[in-house]
C-alpha cells in the first residue's frame, strides 16, 4: 500500500523501474520509439528487412528517428539521454551525439507581476517555436522536458505553457515525456510537479529517480512494448531500494511531508522575497514550488562567493546554472530548518553588501 | 582489504563504479572518447568552436568517433551501448542506432583439437578483419570485445587471437575495452577472463557488473578525464551494492572458491565430454572456462526441448545464442552440486533419445 503504484501520476497505471535517472530517461525513449515503429506497422510484426538492418545499425530497423529537447534541458549523460541535454557544454563535449533538434526555453521575468505580458508573449514564441520544430522534423516522436529545468538554472515556465505544450504534442501526434528525475518525489508539494499544471491529458511518461532513491518511469499503455523483455535489464531496479521508496512514500503519507513541504516553502519563499529587496545583488528572482526553489545572484561571481560565504557560515548551498542557487531540502525539513536557514543567509548577505 | 581494488587486473589501478553493466560499458567509452580528443588537442583546452558546436549536437564539439564491436556481441542496452551490442535482432529493432563499424568474431569448431587448422585460419581471418576495419575507420577509436560472448551463444576465442587483437590495437593506436560484465566475478577459475589470455599491455578498460552484484569499470590512467565530473552520475554506484560485493570477495577469498570453480569446472566438462560422445545431437560442442560453461544442442527445437525437460525434472537452465544452453553457477557451487546437475541431465537426455 506504500508502493510505487500508490502515487503514480494520475493516468499512468504502469510502471518500469530502472537502475537510475539517466536509465529511467532512456528507457522512456526507448519505449517511445518502439510505440512508435509498432504504430507505424500498423501493429504487424518486424519486417525481415528491418530484422536485418538493425544488425548494421542502419534504417529501416535501427530508424532515423528523433526526440526534441529543449535548451537549458537536463536528462542524464549516457549517449543517447546525453543528445537530449542541452545544460551544460561540460557534459557533452567530446562525446558522439545524435543529431536530434532542440527549441528554446521560455526565459522568464520576475517579479511575475510585474512582467505578465513579457511572459506571455516569451512563452508564445517557445510554443510556437516548439511547433514549427516538430512540424520540420516528422521523424521526431516525442518531446522530453522537465517541469523545472534544475540543472540548467531552474527554469521555470507557467502550467499553461505546459498545457499549450501538451496540446501541440496530441495535435501533431508525439509523445510527451516528462522528466521529473530532479523534481519528482514531493519536496514541490506534490508528487509530481506537473499535476500542479492542470493538464487535461496526462503526460504519455513521467520520469522519476533522486529523492525516491529508486529509479524508472510512469507510463500510459501506449508506450507498453509489444514483446516482453525488449526494455529490460539484468537487476530493472534494485529491490533493497525500491523497500526505501516505499518507506519514503509511507512515512510521508503518515507524517503529511507534502503539506509540510508546500507550508515550508511558502514561509522560505516570502521570507527570501523580503530578503531579495534589500539585497537584490545577491538575492533576486525567487522562484519554485513547495521547498523546490532558486533565487539569482547577480553575477556567476557573486554567486558563487555567496556560496562559499554559506559554507564557511556552517551551510551547504548549491549552485545550479549561471548565477543561481538552488534549494532541494529533504521532505522533513520544517519552517524550523527554514528559519536557520534564513538567518544564516540574511547575516552573511549583510556581510556581503 | 576485500575491496574492488583488491580484485582489479593486473595493470588497471583506477575504478569507476556505475549502476548497472550497460552504464558501465557506455562510461568505459565514454571515458575513452574523452581520452581521445585530449590527446588531439595535445592536452590543450576546448576550443571554442567546441563547446558552442556540442550544444548543438554537431561536430567538432560532439564528434562523429566510433566504437568497434563484434558479430554476436552484447554490451546493453541504452542507446550508446546498444550501438555496439550485435546478439540478437529483437534487442536493436526500432531504436536510432549510431553508424558504428562491426567485425566477425571467430566461429570456432569442437573439439578444438579435431579442428586446430580450421580454428587457427578462422581466427588470422577475424583479426585481418579486425584491422582492415580499424583501417578503413580512422575515426574508430576503440574496440569493445567480451572474453566469451554471453548473449550471443558463449561464442569463445583462444588466447591467442585476443592477444592479436591487443597488438593490433596498439600497432593502430585505439583503446581495448574488454567487456567482463557477464565472464567476471570469479566463476572462470579467475576474476577475470582476460587474465587467462597470458597478455604483454593489459587492455585499456574492464568491465564488471552482475556476479559482482556492483557495476563499473576498471582503466588505466590514460582514461581518467581531463576534468572532474565529466562522467559523472547522481549515484555512481550504491554503498549497499559495494559492501555486497566486498562480502562477496571477502567469502571468495576466504573459502578458496575460486579454485573451487576450477575443479568443479573441470569435473563439469569431463562429464559433459562424456554425455556428448553418448547424446551428440542434446549435448555438443562442450566449451567454457571454470564453471562458466556451455554446450549446444543439434537444433533450436531440441535446445528449447531440453530447457523444458530440465525444468519438469526440477533443474532450471537457462539458454543463449540460436541453440546453446548456458551454464552460470554460482561460486559456491561444488562437484556435489555439479552431480546433482549431471544426474538429472543424464536422465533427462536418456528419455529423449
Amino acid at each position: 500500500e506504500n508502493s510505487l503504484m500508490t502515487i503514480a501520476p494520475k493516468g499512468l497505471d504502469q510502471v518500469f523501474t530502472a537502475m537510475c535517472g539517466t536509465c529511467a530517461v532512456e528507457c522512456a525513449l526507448k519505449a517511445a520509439f518502439m510505440a512508435h515503429q509498432h504504430k507505424m506497422r500498423g501493429g504487424a510484426p518486424f519486417t525481415e528487412e528491418e530484422l536485418t538492418s538493425c544488425m548494421k545499425n542502419l534504417p529501416p530497423g535501427s530508424p532515423n528517428l528523433s526526440i526534441m529537447s529543449f535548451q537549458g534541458g537536463f536528462h542524464g549523460r549516457l549517449l543517447g539521454a546525453l543528445s537530449t541535454t542541452r545544460s551544460k557544454a561540460i557534459h557533452k563535449v567530446d562525446l558522439p551525439a545524435f543529431d536530434w533538434p532542440v527549441a528554446p526555453f521560455p526565459q522568464i521575468k520576475y517579479p511575475l507581476e510585474q512582467h505578465a505580458a513579457h511572459n506571455a508573449a516569451e512563452e508564445e514564441r517557445c510554443i510556437q517555436a516548439v511547433r514549427d520544430t516538430l512540424i520540420a522534423n516528422p521523424n521526431c516522436i516525442a518531446i522530453v522536458v522537465e517541469p523545472i529545468q534544475g540543472e540548467g538554472g531552474d527554469n521555470e515556465a507557467s502550467p499553461s505553457f505546459y498545457r499549450a505544450l501538451r496540446e501541440v504534442t496530441l495535435e501533431l501526434d508525439r509523445f510527451m515525456v516528462v522528466d521529473e528525475v530532479q523534481t519528482g518525489g514531493g519536496n514541490s508539494g506534490t508528487w509530481w510537479v506537473h499535476e500542479q499544471w492542470g493538464l487535461e491529458t496526462p503526460p504519455d511518461a513521467v520520469t522519476f529517480a533522486k529523492k525516491l532513491q529508486t529509479a524508472g518511469f510512469y507510463h500510459n499503455i501506449n508506450l507498453r512494448p509489444s514483446e516482453a523483455y525488449r526494455n529490460f535489464n539484468t537487476w530493472l531496479g534494485d529491490p533493497v531500494r525500491a523497500m526505501m521508496a516505499g518507506k519514503i512514500i509511507e512515512i510521508a503519507k503518515r507524517d503529511n511531508l507534502l503539506e509540510n513541504s508546500t507550508i515550508t516553502g511558502k514561509f522560505l519563499k516570502d521570507e527570501l522575497l523580503k530578503l531579495s529587496e534589500q539585497f537584490p545583488g545577491l538575492i533576486s528572482n525567487v522562484r519554485g514550488r513547495g521547498t523546490f526553489m532558486a533565487f539569482d545572484a547577480e553575477t556567476p561571481e557573486k554567486r558563487d562567493a555567496l556560496v562559499y560565504n554559506m559554507r564557511q557560515a556552517g551551510v551547504q548551498t548549491g549552485g545550479c546554472g549561471v548565477r543561481s542557487i538552488r534549494l532541494r531540502p529533504q521532505l522533513v525539513f520544517t519552517p524550523t530548518h527554514a528559519g536557520v536557514y534564513l538567518d544564516t543567509l540574511e547575516k552573511v548577505v549583510k556581510q556581503m553588501s
